[in-house]
Formats: C-alpha cells, sequence, structure tokens
C-alpha cells in the first residue's frame, strides 16, 4: 500500500534535510516553522483526502495497478481529467491557498508524454527512464515539484546571448554517469514542502541553445540546491501571539526562489539532454496541462471567497438587498464560467502518442486567460459586500484588550446574535483572499501562474481553425463555394 | 428510413396549407417567398446535413432503433449532450443564422421527460401517449416548433389574474375528445417552417391558474392557427433585385407570432392538463437544456464573424497589426468561453427519471447568461476592425451603375488585388450579423432566447451550493470545524 | 442678421445643384427624397434651434461682432467650448441621429488655428484668407462639411507609394489661378445637406506626399464633384407606406462617398498647399477638436435611448423590478461619464496661437475612447429591458390588416392602458437606435467617427506624463529623490 | 500669517494628548511610532506644499481674506473646486496613499453650506457659530478629521429601534451649556492625525431618530475621546529592521475606530441639534463633495502605480512589447476618465444659497462610481505587467544574507544595468498599492469612502433627468409633440 498518511508526510517533511531560508535564517522543519507551517499543511491535505475521499483523491497506476494520490496519477482518459479538475476544486475550497501539489502532478504527465515522444524521433531512451522515476514517486507516494521558470535575464536576449548564462539553467559539464547544472527556478511552488524536484526547460529553444535543454530530477536534500522562500503580504502575521489576524487559520500557498549551484543529476535522472526541438513542445504541454487545472484550484477558492462573502452579508443584515443577490450571483456566475472552460477541456482531451490524455489545449488557453481576469472582479465584489471595515477595523486581538477590548466588542457587532469576533473573523478571511496572503494564490499567481495572459492569447490564436472560420464567412457572402 | 432529402422536405414545407402572414399579405410558399425563403433554407440544412455529415447530424433512436435526424432524437448520454452542442455549432457555421430546429428538439427532450414525472405522481398517461407522438415525428422526420412565451399582459398579474384571460394561452372549453384553447405564443422561432407545434406553458402556475397548465401538439395546418412574420432590421433587402446588399446570400432566422384562436387538440395529442405544480418544472428543464443550445448555435454564427472579420482584414490591409491580431484573439477567446461551458453542461449532465439525459443545470444557466454578453462585445470587435466603411458604404448595386459604377469600383478597393466586390460582400455579411437581420439572432435573441439574463441570474443563485461554501468558509477561519 | 430659418436653410437645399446618388438614382430634392428626407431635417434643426433657443446655439462672431450659429462660431473661451458640448448634447436628444453640422465646426475652428500656424513658419497668407471664408460661412449662416478621410488603398503604404495615387486626394495639376485636385473622400457625414466642402488631408505626411498637403474649400455644386449615398441598416422602411416602422419618425444620419473627380480650386479657397509637416498637425488638431463633440452628440443619443427604455419598461409594467432600475442606473451612468470627460476636455481647453481656444487634447481622447465602447454596452442593456418582442414583433401596418390586425392589437399591447401602438412604437424607436438606421451613429460611428480606438490609445500614451509618473514612483520607493 | 510649516504640524501633533492606541498598546507619539508614523508624514505633506507650492495648496479666505491651506478653504467659485481636485491629484501623486486631509475640507464646506440652510428654516444661529469655528481653524492652520460613519448595528433597523442604541452616536444628556455624546465612528481616516473632530450624522433621519441628529466639533484630545487604529495588510512590515519591503518608504494611510464613550460637547460647537430633516440633506451634500474628491486623490495614486508599472517594463526589458504598451494606454485611459469626471462635476458646480460654491451632484456620484471600478482594473494590469515575481521574490533584506544574498542578488537582476535592489524596490511598491498597506485606500477605500457603489446607483437614478430623456423619446417615435 504506497499511501502515506498526513501524519507520515509531515514526519518525512521534518526530517527532510534541504536548505531552506526564511529573511536569512535557515529553517530546521518546515512544518514547525510559523510562516512556512500552513505551506506545508495545506500540502498535507493532499495526502488527508486520498484517506478520506479515496474515491476522488486516488486512481489506480496504470504501471503497477496499484492504487496511488491522483496527485502522482498519469491521465488516461477525459474522466481522470475531470476528476483532476473536480479534485483540485474541492482542494481550494478545503485550503483557500495554493495547496501545491498540481504544478508536479501536471509536469509528471507532460514529461512522460514528451520523453516517449523524443524516444520515437531520436531512438534514446528516456520514456523508460521516466516511468521508472515515475514508480518511485507512486510507490512512496512522494511529492515532486514542478520547476520551469528562470530568471531570464534580459527578456529580449535568447538563453545563449545572456551576459550571465546561468540565467538560464544550463549543463555546466558533462561528468562520469551524469552532469552537473547551474542556474536557478523562480516562483517555485510548494518546493520546500516537495520531496523531489522535476526540472523542465522554460522555453522553446534553438540549436545554439542546446546546453539549456535539459530536464531531470533531483531529491530536494541534493547538495548544491537552496530554496529562499518568497514573501506574501501579511505574511508575518503568522509570527503573532494567537496569531488572531491571519484571516485563513490553517492553511496557506508557498513560492520560492530554488537555486542549484553546480548541481550533479546521475544520468537515470536525466529526462532530455539537448533534444532542444523538443524544449517547447514540452513547456506548450505542461502549460496546458496546468492552465486546465487553474480551472479547478481557482473555483476552489472562489467558493471559499464567496462563501465568505455570503456570510457576511448575513452576518451583517444586507443579505436580503436585491443588490447583494445580484452582486453574488455574478460572483458565482464568473466563478462556473472558470470551472465550465476546464470542464470541457478536460471532457475534449486527447490522447498522446504515448496512451497517457491530455487537455484539449485551446479550451485550456481560454480557461487560463479568464482565471487571468475573473477572480480580481470576484475580489472586488466581495470587498463591496464586505464594506470598509475590512480594511479599518482593529486587530481582532484588541477584543481582549482591558482598556479598548470593550469597545471593539460593542461596536464590532454584526446584527442581533453575531459577535463582533464572528464578524472580525470572517472579514479577515476576506482580507486574506483579497490583499493578504491568499490574494497571492488567488489574484497575482492567477495571472501568471502557468504563464501570463499574453502566452494564453498568442496560443488561442495558432489553435484556433482561423481558416475554416473565414471559409465559412466567404460561403455565405458568395465569395466561395459552401462545403458540403 | 425516416431521413427526408432536402428537396423533400422543401416540398413538404411548399405544400403545407399553414395561414402564414407577412405584413399583411399571406405567404403562398414560404420557401419561395423572398423574405420567409432564407429561414426555410436555414431549416433545409439541417436536412442536407444529415445526409452529408450523419455521423454528426443523425442518432439512433431508443425508440425504434432507427436512424433519426439527431434534431428528433431524445438524449441518452452525457456524450449524446455533447454532440449536440457540436451540430449546433456547425450549423450556426453553415448558416449565420437561426436555423430553427433546435428549440423542438430541446422542447421534445423536456416534455418526454417531464410526463413521465407526471405519469409518477398522477398515475397519468402522458408518457406513453408522447412516446407516440414523439414515433410520428421520428419516423416522418418532421419539425416541431417550440411554443413556449405568451403575450404576458401586465407582467405584475398572474395568468389567472390578466383582465383578457388570453394574454396566456388557456383552455377554453372541454368537448368531446378533447379541448379548445385560446391564446397566442410569441417570438416562434421555425414556426413557418415547421410541421409541428408543440406547445408548453411559459412559468411556474399555482392552483387558481390550473386552466393555464395545458401542454400539447397540433400540426401547423390546424384551423384556428395564424402565424404573424416578425420584422428584422434590413429584412427587404431581400426584396431588391438580385439582393447584393443582404449580407448573407443563403439563410435567414425568422420568429413568427402564432395565434391560437379557439384551436381543437385531440386527447391523444395533449401531455399536459391541469397539473399545475409540473408547469415550473417543464419550464425550468426546457430552459436548462435549450440555455445548453446557446453554447453552440451562436458559437458557430460566431465563428462565420470571427472569420469574416479576419477576412476584412486580410483584404483591408491591416491584418499584421498587433491591436488587429490582439483583438482577434479576444474575440475567440469569448467565443470559446461560450462553447467551453455549454460542453461541460453536456459532459456533467443526469439522467432522468424517464431514462433520457439531460444537461448540468447550473452550467447551462452559466452557459446562457455569457451568452447575453459575449456576442455584443464580439460584434463591436468586428466592427472596430472592419472600419466606418461598414456603414458609410453605397449600394453593392452601385459598382454596376454607369454613371458612378466606375467611382465605387475604384475607390472601395481594399489593398492590391482585392475588388471593391470582394470587400464589400465581407463587409455587408459584418453589417448582417451585427446590425443586420442577422443580428437578430446574434445579439437580440442572445439575450432573450431561452429566457433572459436575471431569469439565469436567479436560476445560478438557487442552484449553486451556497451552504457548502459557507461552510468552507467558516472552518478557515475557525468558526466551524472542518469537514472531514 | 446672417441667420436663416429653417426652412430658409430647406429652401438653400432644395435649390442646390449637386449631384447626389442613392442606389443608382440622382436625387432632384434632398429633403424631398424619402430616403434622404430625414437627414436634411436633422441638419435644419440646427437653424430651427438657432432661431428658438438662441442663448445655447448662437455665438457672437470675434471677426465681425454678429450673432452667428454657434456651429459656425470660432471658439474663444473654455465655456466657448463647454457651450458647444452642451449644445450637441441638445441636439441628440432632440434628433436621436448623426445631425451633421458638428464636423464642420470643429474643421472650420481647427483650420482657423494651423493656417495661422503655417503662416508664422512660411510667411504664408492661409490665414487671412481662411477668415474671408469664414466671414463667408457665418454671414450667409452656410453649412460646412467636413472631408478627410481618403480611400487609403493599401494601408501599410503611404500616399505616395500607392499604385493608384488617386487613393489619397491630391494636386493633379497647377493652372491659373488655383489647382486641380482628384480623388475622394469617404464616411462624408451631411455632405449631401451641406453648402461647402472644407478638404483636409488625411494624415501626416512626408516631403515625397508633398502633393497631397493640400486643404481647401469648394462649393458642394462645384463640377467634378459628385456624391454617393451610403446605405444604413433598414433604410428602405422609409420608403414604406406611411413608413410605420421607421422608429424615428422625425429625423436621421447620413453619410456619402464624395468624389472630386479633376474638380478646379481657386487660389482664394486654398488653406493649405505642399506644407506638408502641418498635415499631421491638422489631422491631430482636428481629431482632438471633434473627439470632444462625441462626449456630446452621442451622450445626447444615448439620452434618447435612456429615455425610450425607461418609456418601454413602464409600458410593460417591469420599471418597479429591482434589476430594471440597477441598470438603468448603469445607462446613466455610462452616459453621464461620456458627457463628463468631455466637459472636462472643455473646461481645461487651451489658447492657441491664433487666439482661438482648443480642447485638451488627453482629455478629447480618453473621452472618445471611452465613446467607442460604452455605447454598445447601453444598448445592449437597452435591448435587454425592451425584451425580444423588439426584433420579432409585426410590423406595426399589420395593426390595420383586416385579417390579423386584431390579433396584432390584441396580443402586442402593455400592461393595462397601454395600446400595441404605444408599445410598438417605442419598441422600434429601440430598434431604430441598436439595430437600424440610428445605429449607424449610436454604434459604429462612436466606434470610427474622429479616428479608431487605436488612434486614441496612441495618443493618449504621446500624451500622457509618463516621466513625471515615473519619476513619482521611484522617488517613493527611494530610488530617486523626491521633488520638492 | 496662519501657516503652519511641516516641522511645526509636527510638533503639534507631538504634543497632542489624545489617547490612540496601535493593537492594544498607547501610542506615545503618532509621528514616531512606527507603525503610525507614515500616516503622520503623509498628512504634513499637506503642509509642506503648502510653502512650496502654495498657488496650488493654498487660497484667501473669505472670512479673513487671509491665505490660509486650500484644505481649510471654503470654496467660492467652480475655479476653486477645480483647483481641489488638481490638488488633490498632485498629494496623491506625492504620497501614492490616502493623505486624509479632505474629508475635513469635504465636510467643512457641507456643514457652511448646511447651516446657513437650517438657519433659514429654523432662525437658529448655526452659521454664525460656524464660521466661528472655521476662523478658529483657518487660523491656527488645523487639521479637522471628519467623523461620519456608525456601528449600524442591524442596519434593517434605524437608529432609535436599535436594540443598543450606541449603534449610532445620539445625544445622552443635556447639561449646563452644551449636550454629552456617545456612541463611536468608524473608518476615521486622518483621525489620529487631526486636532479637531467634526462629527456629523450618518444618514437621512426621521422624527423619532432626533437625538440622534447632532453635529458638532471637538478637539482631539477631548475626555472620552478614544482612537483605536485599525490593522491594514503588511503594515508590521514597518516594524521590521530598516522597513526593506514597506514598498512606499515615506508614507502610508490610517484609519481609526473613534469613540465617544459620554463625551461633552460646548454649545458653541454645536452645529446641528434635533433638526432631523437636514440629516439627510447634509450627508448627501457631504457625499457628493467627497465623491468628487476621490476623482483628485485616487487618479494621484495611479499616477504612482502607472509610472512604477512603466519603470518595472523598463528595469525587465518587457517595454518595447506592443501588449505592455497597450495595457499601459489602458491603464492611463481608465486614470484619466476617473479624473475627466471629477473636473467636470467641478466645472459644473453651483452655488450655494450661503455663498459657496459645490459640485455638480450627478457627475460627482458618475465620479464616484467609476472609482469603485476602475482602480481593481488599473491595478490587475499592472500586476499583469510586473510579472509573477511580484508576490514570490524574497526579501530586500536577503539581499545582504551572507549565505542567500548573492544568489538573490544575482538572479533578481533585471536587464543589464538593472540591480536586483533596483528591480525588487520598484516591485514592492506595485506590491504595496496592489495587494499591501497602499490596497487599502487605492481599492477598498475606493468602493466605500464617500459611500458605497449602490448608494451612488441609487443618486443617480434620482438626479438624472429620466422624464426629459422620456419625453425626447415620444417626441422622436411620434407619442408625444416636439417640445420647441
Amino acid at each position: 500500500m504506497p499511501l502515506l498518511s498526513k501524519e507520515q508526510y509531515l514526519a518525512s517533511l521534518r526530517h527532510l534535510d534541504h536548505r531552506v531560508f526564511i529573511q536569512g535564517r535557515r529553517v530546521e522543519s518546515v512544518p514547525e516553522n510559523p510562516v512556512s507551517g500552513p505551506g506545508a499543511m495545506a500540502m498535507a491535505e493532499t495526502y488527508d483526502q486520498a484517506e478520506h475521499a479515496p474515491d476522488l483523491f486516488t486512481a489506480r497506476s496504470h504501471l503497477t495497478g496499484e492504487t496511488v494520490n491522483r496527485f502522482a496519477h498519469i491521465q488516461h482518459s477525459p474522466e481522470d481529467i475531470l476528476r483532476k479538475v473536480v479534485m483540485l476544486r474541492a482542494m481550494g475550497r478545503r485550503t483557500a491557498c495554493c495547496f501545491q501539489r498540481c504544478a508536479g502532478m501536471d509536469a509528471l504527465n507532460s514529461v512522460y508524454a514528451i520523453t516517449h515522444d523524443m524516444d520515437a524521433q531520436y531512438r534514446s531512451r528516456y520514456h523508460q527512464r521516466f516511468r521508472e522515476f515515475l514508480k518511485y514517486i507512486q510507490s512512496r507516494d512522494l511529492v515532486t515539484a514542478a520547476c520551469m521558470t528562470d530568471g531570464k535575464g534580459d527578456r529580449s536576449l535568447s538563453p545563449s546571448q545572456q551576459e550571465d548564462p546561468d540565467q538560464y539553467l544550463h549543463v555546466v559539464e558533462e561528468t562520469q554517469g551524469g552532469v552537473v547544472v547551474r542556474g536557478a527556478k523562480l516562483h517555485i511552488t510548494g518546493g520546500v514542502n516537495s520531496h523531489e524536484l522535476l526540472v523542465m526547460p522554460t522555453r522553446a529553444l534553438k540549436a545554439e541553445d542546446k546546453a539549456f535543454a535539459i530536464a531531470f530530477a533531483v531529491p530536494a536534500e541534493t547538495r548544491g540546491v537552496t530554496f529562499v522562500y518568497g514573501r506574501q503580504p501579511s505574511d508575518t502575521r503568522r509570527l503573532e501571539n494567537r496569531r488572531p489576524d491571519v484571516g485563513n487559520f490553517h492553511f496557506g500557498g508557498c513560492e520560492a526562489l530554488v537555486v542549484f549551484d553546480d548541481v550533479f543529476v546521475p544520468e537515470e535522472r536525466i529526462f532530455m539532454k539537448g533534444e532542444y526541438p523538443f524544449a517547447g513542445r514540452l513547456v506548450e504541454l505542461f502549460a496546458a496541462n496546468h492552465r486546465t487545472s487553474y480551472g479547478g484550484c481557482k473555483v476552489g477558492v472562489g467558493d471559499v471567497l464567496i462563501g465568505a462573502t455570503a456570510a457576511i452579508a448575513e452576518a451583517q443584515g444586507t443579505d436580503q438587498a436585491s443588490h447583494f443577490k445580484d452582486k453574488l450571483a455574478e460572483m458565482i456566475h464568473l466563478n462556473e464560467t472558470l470551472h465550465g472552460v476546464a470542464l470541457a477541456s478536460a471532457a475534449c482531451g486527447r490522447q498522446t502518442a504515448s496512451g497517457s490524455f491530455t487537455v484539449d489545449q485551446l479550451l485550456a488557453n481560454v480557461c487560463k486567460l479568464n482565471v487571468t481576469r475573473f477572480p480580481f472582479e470576484i475580489a472586488r465584489l466581495a470587498q463591496d459586500i464586505a464594506g470598509g471595515l475590512l480594511v479599518t477595523m482593529p486587530s481582532l486581538q484588541d477584543q481582549e484588550d482591558p482598556e479598548i477590548g470593550g469597545y471593539v466588542r460593542k461596536y464590532m457587532v454584526g446584527k442581533a446574535g453575531v459577535s463582533s469576533d464572528q464578524r472580525m473573523r470572517i472579514l479577515r478571511l476576506i482580507e486574506n483572499l483579497t490583499l493578504g496572503t491568499g490574494a497571492v494564490s488567488y489574484l497575482t499567481e492567477s495571472i501568471h501562474g502557468a504563464g501570463s495572459p499574453q502566452a494564453q492569447k498568442i496560443m488561442i490564436l495558432r489553435l484556433a481553425d482561423l481558416a475554416g472560420a473565414k471559409s465559412c464567412a466567404l460561403s455565405l457572402c458568395s465569395l466561395r463555394e459552401p462545403e458540403t
């Protein structure tokens, strides 16, 4: 039985000897550290749910036939992808943050398919190698972090043209039984909560960029790997006594800068080395898989924000106002639109040459482009309904203060029966999601995660059947024969 | 073999003896009349495609096992609904207008399920009766028009409270072997191109409105039935010599006011009579089925508009401008969003008690609410790219004029190699879709068909899982225990 | 007293011997022709109002001190520009269409200022010449049409690079006492209702395009000038008996292709000839003046659409619904936003070297960019409130039909006391403005008139104080010293 | 000479003996406290600028003829209001936050006019009393905080119906020479940086609410007055060593809950007592004046965000991308639209019975309703251009760390010549404005300050000339005679 319990996962994380720094201090235990703890707890929910909701959170491995966590599963049907999207929404609802395990899932699925394609072209043996790696991940129920985005230096220059070649991760030396790489990967979601790092190129490459066409996996503890934890708005509220103002008391997302300072990668963990024409294809496939995921997780976070907004309206006695209902319906409408297109990209999924399934790419890009917009409008509407107290109220801790606590408890009440504490907690959750640590993943990451809006627009133009549409138009105005 | 050819259908329509009036004149033959002809031709394409694209346009009847036109099929799987949505998009692309046969299809599916439910509650025999009717339709490959919306008189009053009871269609007499009904149904899409009329109540009803709880089918030729053809913008361009300015040279939509002036309905064609609690359920089910359809047909029309826009940009030499590409990507993005949510509502369809399948209602409403908005933005972007000539250019006929034809041909050219005729035809198609006959279905009907936006907002609020969302929110701010 | 009465103007128009063609037929009298008549009547309102509302519609000429129509006035204060904007809104409210006289007004103001600037640089005598022309216009109360946009041929090529040089109007011959020009001007608003044509270049020019740097005025009757009338949606409803379905019973806009086929221009009417560096400046100044105007006239048309929408909601009994109120408030809000920015660009106007005043250019462009968007949303909301009957109802004439009139009168009623005729007339007006002849000026022209959206975006970037904004930002994050 | 220098102001604030609590601790000196200091410094800029930019920041008192700070000036012309709006934008650009002095300015102007109106009706002497107060404020150059919003308890109940009457501030006792009041005012902007508190009712009142119809001024140090400082996102970054991550190094906004616990108000400081019909009028007038202000200050903050966005695009080498230019133009366009409508409401200002001037109320509401929307879109676009690093990057302090500093400095660089420090500082400023302390005033306060969106919609419906618009519409479809 390969599945770890939540506690087993947290124990494994405690014992992980990776180099993680938060504001200049090395972290001893990621789950125990008050800043990084909520991130670890969010990841741990993917283990908890595999135990408590196995129908949705587990799947049967096509490699071993054993039950594995769905986050480590290679999708083999549209139904598999649909369940992924639904699972991600469920996780978003539970955690109201980035729970970090889906980028790895989408990366596993992408490298799986592309290694097969590379082998077909180059007679290489990457696919079998990757299947071994996958079996290892599945059988030990490990977390794999996807590491893609490089620093990029000057964006008008290609990797090989950079003054500092390390701005894109690359092979610096070929040695006995492997290679040595150098560079850094940015924005690495859940990196500090992962056992393994799966590294991929970040863009299409040309012949001269061959040294940058490198994909591989290494354990997080590997020598030369360093994690620099990213700051989030209001992150240090977690350091306050009893943390009354954190908003989300249980969970949080996290990103890190992951530095690879001359890291050795053994041959059996290399999944691409020099096959530059496949770099762009891997990026595109990962992007498509991951763009669909955003129509799951962000929708779940949207559910929480919608729920909090409905709750605050009730607490404040405005839930019968027609404009409240109209705005709430709009929030739900936008949120379900995000989900709908993700479900569609799953339902219209197609088989890859490797036998696995991937999403409909056009719809995946359409899904993500909506994600870059609607959460901002949902957040605006949530703030509209919440009221200005959202940003002007005292600390929840002030309720206990001997001098001013009475004032706070008296004047922060909601409608009859709603205490200041109830009201302020809900407001803090809305603040968390729209202006706090939660806004990192609900808003900014919704723009940039899995690629920025412009990347989606380019793909949409490339994938749409414009020629067919023009042909229809020309037929109708009799400039061309209609097709039968 | 039940399928009619396109020509057989048109012949049947020519011989139909129904009373159709266009601007005060009785129409002798709907397909031959220059105003109504394009509407008949659009409907006829549903027959043509069943012959030329049978995979998509036909299905196997669950009643007889025979091949039937998909527009007469009762859906029995999510895949069936998906194919419906894809078929509707294909039809939209072919015709760039309302091809009118889907409301009937969605009505057949809705009455099918609800008659089953009524029988379960009242031990009535409506369902078997309806199956007989359906067999008749399927075996003869007939068009059934859905007739739902009443005049409504004063909207603040219920049907039984109206001063003029005929503002809602109702039973005025029970006679030997049937009933007599009076009233009128508005906006009846394709009514004049249909063999049969399937009449349903238009709203939820209470006990006092029992006489209005009536559903039935009658042939279009039935005595007492009169069709008054609706006017569309620029409709009389079809009467002009050679019709150079119609934009869409082949097809058009059409609606009519259908009056039932003491029409006799035989018992075997009655599918609801007095079961008022089911009136609202029928409306809701039809609305949901039909709202999903809008994510098919309108998307197909959107394709044509997108194609025409790309074509005019090429013709005018602006297709390399970055702002053009950006706007075109936006048009495609909006259009695919409409389609995606429709596909999702199909893929998440559920089985009814009758065994047939229906859409996910929440997503169906979300789909339609987007349809009430995005086509307007797509149309605006199309006009932006097309340029002002769209509305200031002369008639295409002026190209032939001895005095001014030379000027028109000289100054209306596009970039090198593009004649004035090519350019102006494409512009006229864009005009048709955004300001002409085509705009009726692409714009206004996108708002009001299958129910107005407010109806969708109400359903979205009712169908969304707000309690679950609130529960998640309260858990996260520690006002409630998390669910396992 | 230079002011003509409305009847005097119409008489002058009747006697004008210009060559106007509508669908291949030469028009004998523009005001009497049923298609072009409403356009003439709209223009005539500018005379009518000068008589009945002289405070707003007249001004004191700075040349002669006499009272002149404000449409022929050179603005000499921000207050003058404010009054222009308010006057245009008043005209929009009266006519619900393009009343055509403002482009000429804005052109007069622009050529006035630029001729002064040219003289300062070249020691030319254009300004005095133009003042003479202006005196002539003011003292006879004539209409001057602004003629700017050329055919443009291939838009990626400059005027002198075109295969057909006539794609941009240009000097073909210098003769005794003047020049001969050839080319055509497109989209000429009110051209057929004007006494004089004021022709200007359409873009910035370089040395090689010198022959295209030509500005002048000629009477509409000049030999070689031909007007080809543009088609509008539903334009031929005006030809129907009693015109019941026209929507707007009194007024309409009109555009024409104006061809200059070797037209002689006498020297005293030439206001630019070869001074190519000033072509772009003239275009920009005219564009700015005219972009502000759109925040007047379109707002007036918006008022009518808002009024019609409120009226139809009352007629149909939906005016107490909260969603109606919300949408109506939104329509007003958008409309007033358009107006507000126009007023601001007037209030912040600045003096030109000639002594006249022009608008704030940044705000003028901002105003117009909003105009390219909001009317579409206002129109969509109007259609939402109006209901689907807008596009499915019969002809108003059908009310009188012996066979079907009774049905139409019975089933097209509104709430108690509202006849079918009242209801349908209001709906036809909404149709006119959103899908009919009125939509030409309310929607499409709102995008393209005075330059397309992209032109505004370019100007906004050029005119904004980005350097100042960056400096503020850098100060605040301590990368630069704050300015005192 | 009544004007204080910035230093004199700060000294006065240091010596103020008011009771201010931040997270349970009484603040000794507001300007020295690291959390509240930036708020005091923002306020101090209003003094600094009066010295360095007197043309804009000072005016001549109509009471004394002396030069006073414009923030204490009673506006006596549209030009005065225009200058206010321009001044507020200038302050927004300088501080990128709420500088807190405008609510008091708008309140002074409102109470000035309404006291005059009350006297006219009741023969009271409030106006003269208020002029005395005003002279005191002007002559000593004091800051007056506007205190309006009450706790409101159950919003479905009026003040007198509340279970706890203190949910609305009210008179609890009439004593010798004055009254005693109890209650609390929420969201009080700049309260802790003010010398005087000007208290007003928060809504329209009826006869039974007479005790709540109370307006007055008291010094901030008055016994019984307590300030509870509000928390803002990321507020405690100000407590960190050298504060590298604050984003805005100099300034910040602040709000407080202000409790009035049986506070004595002497008669000469009472400006309304029981005149309940004027409570609503005062609220409306203040709202209108203040809603226009938002089209000044928020536009200035928008300038900073636009500047920072342009700067980060340059730093990252994306400033030549067409999509960047398009988004930047859009940001400027939205920002200038906000400003334009504010300027218009100033330019169309009207005189009050007191002789002072107030804004055009319809345009003021339109201005504010746009402010509730556009900053969110501007912020979204800023984040789009900034990139994901905005929320994933390490602390700026990490640049100095011996272990990881090298990595941070190496991988956080921008394009050639841009250090990690430069890049990260600009990103932190964008974070501040969109997700940090600055977002409080730029986003949430833009929704709720000066009244929530619904309040503006209600006023827009009330103030618009709907009857006139309907009349125009009915004339045009010939249902009514046109007006001459």
